[in-house]
């Protein structure tokens, strides 16, 4: 029997990339993507895009809205920051980081793997050339998948859940190598924190930069549409 | 300064119970409920009259879909059980459970709690007359504590995070009794797993049987309008 796996989907460049690896690895994809109140609404246009692409069994598309608790420049008119320096962005929590978003999702990957049969999750969290958001890092990952084995089913019966980040120590250079060599198009993906209305990447978010850095070092031609 | 506490609300004995302990306690009241596919509409209804009541300082209520995920009795049209034994109640995890369901409202009190400067979330759980969930358990609050201070800003600044579970050891007729000292009136609140269309419990669901249970023991008069 195919194992079904559960992927994150925001539409970017990480979460992309997961797809393609849990598609490598066989997993039956049943991709989960938010609309949460993010400033860029092209991404989960990306998101349907990719899952098209990647022939994923079932995508869904959660509303929840995290802008009512307000506390995060994406889901508000907080400005987004532009053309800090890579110290910066790998060092302070910025103001773009999302309230526990990613307990909200993984917890969210959870009730649908655990009503679908699914015992594999994947995240496409890296802790490498990131934002310095706390919720990306292995040990919150590992304390997620305790907390996940033991307020379920899984407690008592069954396989317990699998919590499966592959990007989690890879550079962006090398996630992009990767994502090449399984065929992903990265024009369909969506970095973006503050994109124009058409669309355009700004090119100057701490998201965008990463996203450049990536590309370059990877060696790999950006296909982004970036205002700057 | 008063501390901001945030209370999960779904206008249950248990909950509000909760809410009336947080407000003894002093602390700043933030209840949080969850619009998530449930049958019994008429608990929000309940939990708006008793935040008003309680003088919250804000309620809001969330709208996410946990029917699109299916398995459970409590989001689908699948039959709420009858007239089960205090065995049966106790001893299986019935397909009344919501998969995930602890931890989705848990991650988003702690979002609205990192977002507003609260360090003390609120959930009337408990695992003594309860339904046998996973999610009701103490190890798994703790499990979910731990994972809440990895996972947010509270892992490098300033208080963790604290989940209180003031129920959590106490039988269904300690907590009434223990509402009643506090001036609950527990003819506002709702249990039933299979209201009819007018709002009248069911009298022989899990949730049913649990509460007449919990006010005969109590010696309190049950103010609840059951159809059986």
């Amino acid at each position: 029997m195919v194992e079904r796996g559960i992927i994150l989907l925001s539409g970017g460049i990480d979460s992309t990339t997961t797809l393609a690896i849990a598609g490598k690895e066989g997993f039956e994809l049943f991709a989960l993507s938010f609309r949460y109140g993010q400033r860029n609404r092209f991404e989960l246009q990306a998101a349907e895009h990719i899952a098209r692409i990647f022939k994923v069994k079932t995508h869904i598309i959660l509303d929840i809205d995290l802008s009512v608790f307000g506390g995060s420049a994406l889901t508000t008119d907080i400005p987004v920051p532009k053309d800090r320096s890579e110290e910066e962005i790998v060092q302070t929590i910025p103001i773009t980081y999302v309230p526990a978003r990613n307990i909200i999702f993984l917890s969210f990957g959870l009730s649908w793997a655990e009503s679908c049969g699914a015992s594999d999750i994947f995240i496409g969290v890296n802790a490498i050339d990131y934002s310095g958001y706390p919720d990306c890092r292995p040990e919150f990952i590992e304390a997620f998948e305790r907390t996940a084995n033991i307020g379920t089913k899984a407690s008592i019966q069954g396989r317990p859940f699998k919590i499966h980040t592959p990007l989690i120590q890879m550079t962006k250079a090398q996630i992009i190598r990767k994502g090449v060599e399984l065929g992903v198009d990265y024009s369909f993906t969506r970095s973006c924190y503050d994109p124009s209305g058409d669309g355009k990447a700004c090119g100057r978010c701490d998201s965008c930069l990463l996203r450049k850095k990536g590309f370059r070092e990877a060696g790999v031609a950006d296909p982004t549409n970036y205002r700057s």
